[in-house]
């Protein structure tokens, strides 16, 4: 179990591969972005995009689910308050493989509640190809080490 | 259809409401999110929320599709670079209502490609109580409404 205090500024670790199918894409487009250019080949190549492409929620859904199975899921987390310049650069195609790069940019523990403090991430998620293709700066919050009492989370 | 020209700064329009049933923010979260807090009533009990609440992700995509049905669906919607200022101010809890309300921030022509603009769009999710559990600001793409040629979508 990883805590707040086994984090530090300048860390970086990688996940994935992951990969989206074109079912995947269809899948999530029809839950929550039935746009045209998310549902199907035929609709998708009149677009501006030529082709079917991922949901940017879809890739970002995705970016998380590296995230919670890699880095989060052996550690304290308690959540995010949010995120900010969340940014789509490249298309998402139906075969690409993602992967996350994770870097801590700071660590600062709470001032009001000392059982916790939050962690600033920058996220950059690569297509096979090595290009970018989104990027975020999200805030974590983690439980810190306890101090021989009762655990934080 | 709607273009650009359709939307000035300061429109403001609601959308919803869409009920988040205890399946489907099980089903999210074990896709995209498989932290304890989004999986099971059992293992959120003893977690800081006190019971099951949605995953931030997947809040976002469900504000999306009431976007996507009710505001971008009948417009010459282009996709969107990104966003900034996602907010996840309060936990959604299954049987939670939610509605949004869009505000146009700005609307600013394209210098590069005459034949689109950005529109920044401040979201608001709130739920059947009135409280604001989501905020953030979307940057999306419109085409242009065609000077009697050809359409630009």
């Amino acid at each position: 179990m990883r805590y707040f205090e086994d984090f530090q500024p300048g860390d970086v670790s990688e996940h994935g591969p992951l990969v989206v199918s074109r079912e995947d894409i269809i899948a999530f487009a029809t839950q929550f972005d039935p746009q045209p250019f998310h549902l199907s080949d035929e609709a998708a190549r009149d677009s501006i995009f030529g082709g079917l492409v991922a949901s940017g929620w879809h890739t970002a859904s995705l970016c998380h689910r590296l995230l919670v199975q890699s880095f989060l899921g052996q550690t304290a987390s308690l959540g995010s308050p949010g995120l900010d310049e969340l940014r789509w650069l490249k298309p998402v195609r139906p075969g690409d493989a993602l992967r996350v790069r994770v870097e801590v940019v700071s660590a600062t523990p709470s001032r009001s509640k000392p059982d916790r403090g939050a962690l600033k991430l920058r996220m950059e998620v690569r297509n096979q190809k090595d290009e970018v293709v989104m990027t975020e700066l999200a805030n974590v919050l983690f439980g810190r080490r306890p101090q021989g009492g009762a655990p934080t989370a």
